[in-house]
């Protein structure tokens, strides 16, 4: 394999942001072969040929299964609504494609756990687009941690709030159906879980309120329809290794964009983050002269790698699209053999586990271990 | 009554807090009489006289007692280590002097009983150091809250972090006993509660989860002692009228020095606020055109009263301190017959009572009601 | 000299600003003898007798040359409109008394160096209300620069910007004659010049550029009146030493209240200050490991004295009339005998002479000599 | 023209960036055709040759010679240094093809006038670099101004720093001696000038200061040669339609990494942006009821077009390099006949007269006219 043969399936927002990785990939880095664009799908043949021919793929087709079958095809990249995911990914590895899915795994458990299998026996890479672990941001309060630059972590608060459901008249959607998942946990959850697994591993026990702002939308015939899950969850949680925190996120929040915020405590110093400024963290270390102590807002610079690939010269800003250039390079690392950040099919099952604990809790009025 | 006559129990910082106050109210509001500063009792009578030499009073005592019988006296500031709040306040009020007393009331609920109900039938005014609530921004919240600003709150977060503790190195200390509480939840806690009653009432349920950063501390023999209670805790907890929150309280937290962090989420927009830029509050409202939306900065200014008293201009900033000497004008205003802004015994009783609900909730790992 | 005897003119605002810091100086303190607040002037016996009783002084008198003559005072402060400061400041200099003046000096630059030639030969203590710099952040400040925590200085930017002429339709009124000064050069410069006195020394020379936003204002017949002077200056400025810098005040600037930025920059680092967040710094040291370097925002705490004659935790905040009662505790140590930090009548002189110097080179065009 | 036939001369920084832009303009806006990459030319054929692979350039040369040849070129990307930007800018247009050259136009203003004349009867589109002005917010700018959303504009200041050469250490390079130019002024103010001619045109007059914060620098045989030019420029100045400003530029500002910082002073509002939070800017408007009144932070978002291209959400940021895939479909809009927003030869050449202006100005201590 000289250059990777790439299949796309998919192209709406996501499906846009891996056209672009696999564009960039090269480019950027300049240490792995420029991927072949080979087969796209979508829907239908007409709008696959238009995305084809703007994301620079060679082949379109209306069926996604034309892909599996291409044997000029390496990896498959699955950005397709949730539902797709589970039965794309299987088919994909059972015909010894690797595998690049968007995040959440599946609607079910049980979905994701043949996913899992799928991917275990299989000597394919299939890994999770959990693209906000890649900002080099992230990753430098990884190794900051590792380093013990703030001590040993006793205590951690993440936030995730978004306000696109925080008008009560925003009608009545998919979203706020029962049958499509839990609401802001499902929806938001997992993105903090995915960092916090980066940073600390995995949660023990969990114990969560889930909050309805709104009780009805508004849909097409004039009324109002109840919304059957909850756009709010506030989780107590703990982690491996006696870290405790606190893990909040709301899609009503009004003002918030696309907040993730992170408050790390340890025994010598804090770290902070909020994804709305992606390029800047905070640094608190217990040392010096006293009076100088104070949090240090660190900008994105070459030194915290991989932002050296993008821009040559500090504080001048990654895109949240660029993370996902980052993650396809773990991704072709790893095919590649070498060991990337990513979280492959077995890390995203823990999340899930530990998203539907977080339900069950709810259910139950009580603490819930994570299995 | 001309001009109150004062007595000031105890001259440690809350004491020199109330000296102060009692010397600035009439300057600074010019709207009642200058009050007289008749009496001062420390626990000896040495120091008792210089306190009174330097802040202004004219008797010195090394008796509180002495305080209570003196005829001269209206009202008593009581500014004592918590143990002695309760036999204080309650002898003052039982002698018919007006008690503005530090808080928070007692290390025992049955003791805050006591005093609630010493006041409830004495027609004086019993009233509580609660002094974050008099900022002129939080006064500005409430107002921007009862305005409907932000429609219907749904859901709250409040976060009080301090660092204090957050050395494990730091020897162990009276308020690392079980005796003397639950360790952030009474050092803390009321704070954030006291301003959540003002602007949205009481708690109707709690669950909460404490942590202990280290298991122990040093003693002067060289070795170590097991610490007794929790430097930090976090709380669910739900307020009258469905409202649902996030109450978290950490005196480990390494960089944080007064933070007291509120987001209040409402239907048509959010409000944010951080006592370490006390002088601020951050809007968002969902109106105009929404490419301008944005949360907006407003620095304090004598629009938002009584900021007026102190300085013409905006943006000029009060202290901590200075609250004092509002909530001390909140004082005599009650004492005068006006219905001013304070938490009185009563209210101060809630306060009491929602702490020792998350302490049982911790205990029994499940939601308590507060009673 | 037991306690010092002090007299009061004017009650305006910063009248009442000098009445608080004497009733606070020593409670605050407690290092200094309360001091006897004999006697207090103003336009009118009436006002005086109401003021008198709200701040606490023994006497009142409509006439302030009464004050000049009681024998009881020791130090006259002056807070009544500039045109008065020079006739009162001789008259109190010449009959023994101490003078805390308020800035600036006087409208003329003869009035200035008359002032502070009574002052010279006086024997006495003559200070000017330079406030601004003894935020004890600005006292950190000028000791991190004298430690050398940023190396070398080169380069200095300050803005003072406010905002309450920045309405075109604000009425005509005294502060746009010309009579009464250059604009926001007078208003506003001489701040910002305290600060850089304090931090670095005098001015060499200066280049000046004036601003009219608005050419006229309405006045009461329905018309409007033609400004004349200049609500903004930018001015490019060399100190001693070599370092250049650039001074920009705008009191026509939305949205800012009570700005004055202060950003210096050096061989090993840099400092930002701004008075709108007056209870912090910013340092950033060329120190340690790059990939943390950042500028640390430090929090007004016990360690930067005298903080912690006010607040015994860090990250409570001061208020920007409590800078008055460290003024104070300046000026009366100064009148013990000890080397405070405060500007002289002389030190003053020299900043009216930049203010000058800026005008003259407005007018001509070109650099000019602060002489 | 079907595909417009891309040829890129340079591959450093800016090369990539460009190489980026290419490959990512099709998939970001969906509206043009994807470009073909048809020829690289770097400085010797191996070069080409790996950077074309990388890139997905078809063709690669040593000699740049060969793509003002290649038929099937439409468009050169200039980025190499910039004292070859006239040479082959100017054979490009004589050639027949569209030139996209990185800025600044050349070392001399002479070769900037040979620039822009040949751009001037060519028929082809000229366009160069600056593409800080592409930023979705400094569009918004844009348009808020033009909207009145501040009234009319009485001042402005803008401020651009970065500390790569704030150590006094660091060693004596090209950009140190005066053959390259002034220092700061060249190196920075560009940038700057090409935001403010973006929202209000040309300057007419210039008076400007330079300041040398270190007078020499290490060279490799151990001794120090004196440094030739500027590293800070501090610069007053006037726009047409009477707005005054103040331009600073500094690349010794420890702590400053990608600083552009902007105020903007209107009769009704306040506009405030940093390129260090590129993807936020903040608006203070007079409007509504004054005790609300505040700088909102507006978070990057589709509303503020073209961020709507990158990404559905608002609040998720795009990245520095982005603004170049911004600028690249400004050009091809440009060269499909659209009307859009780019800095062509003739506007890059009022910049650099400006850049000449402020030089003379400083050389002669007095005020210049911008020609």
């Amino acid at each position: 394999m000289d250059r990777i043969g790439v299949g796309l399936v998919g192209t709406g927002y996501m499906g846009k942001c891996h056209a672009l990785a696999w564009n960039a990939v090269a480019p950027v880095f300049g240490d792995v072969p420029r991927p072949r664009l080979v087969h796209l799908a979508e829907a239908n043949l007409p709008l696959a040929e238009k995305r084809a021919a703007e994301f620079g793929f060679e082949k379109a087709t209306g069926d996604w299964r034309d892909l599996i079958d291409d044997p000029e095809i390496d990896v498959v990249s699955i950005t397709t609504p949730n539902k797709f995911h589970a039965p794309m990914a299987i088919a994909a590895l059972e015909a010894g494609k690797h595998v690049w899915c968007e995040k959440p795994m599946a609607p079910s458990l049980a979905e994701a756990e043949a996913m899992a299998k799928a991917a275990e026996g299989s000597g394919r890479v299939a890994m999770l687009g959990y693209n906000y672990i890649q900002n080099p941001m992230v990753r430098h309060i990884r190794k900051l941690l590792s380093e013990g630059a703030i001590g040993a972590v006793n205590h951690v608060r993440v936030e995730m709030d978004e306000d696109f459901m925080a008008d009560a008249d925003t009608p009545f959607a998919a979203r706020n159906e029962a049958a499509n998942g839990y609401g802001a946990l499902d929806d938001f959850a997992v993105h903090p879980l995915s960092i916090l697994q980066t940073l600390f591993g995995n949660m023990t026990r969990v114990l969560c309120d889930m909050d309805k702002p709104y009780a009805d939308r508004p849909i097409p015939d004039g009324t109002r329809r109840a919304v059957e899950n909850y756009d709010a969850a506030s989780v107590l949680f703990h982690l491996r290794d006696g870290i405790s925190g606190v893990l909040m996120v709301n899609r009503a929040a009004w003002g918030r964009k696309g907040r993730i915020a992170l408050q790390i405590f340890g025994s010598r110093g804090s770290i902070l983050y909020d994804q709305e400024r992606m390029n800047e963290l905070q640094l608190y270390q217990a040392a010096g002269r006293e009076s100088e102590q104070g949090f240090r807002t660190i900008l994105a610079a070459p030194l915290h790698p991989p932002y050296d690939r993008f821009i040559p010269a500090p504080g001048h800003g990654l895109g949240f699209n660029e993370l996902k250039i980052i993650e396809c390079r773990q991704l072709v690392g790893r095919i590649l053999g070498e060991n990337t950040l990513g979280i492959g099919f077995e890390d995203g099952l823990e999340i899930e586990r530990a998203v539907h604990a977080m339900a069950r809790s709810f259910q139950r009025g009580r603490w819930e271990v994570v299995v």
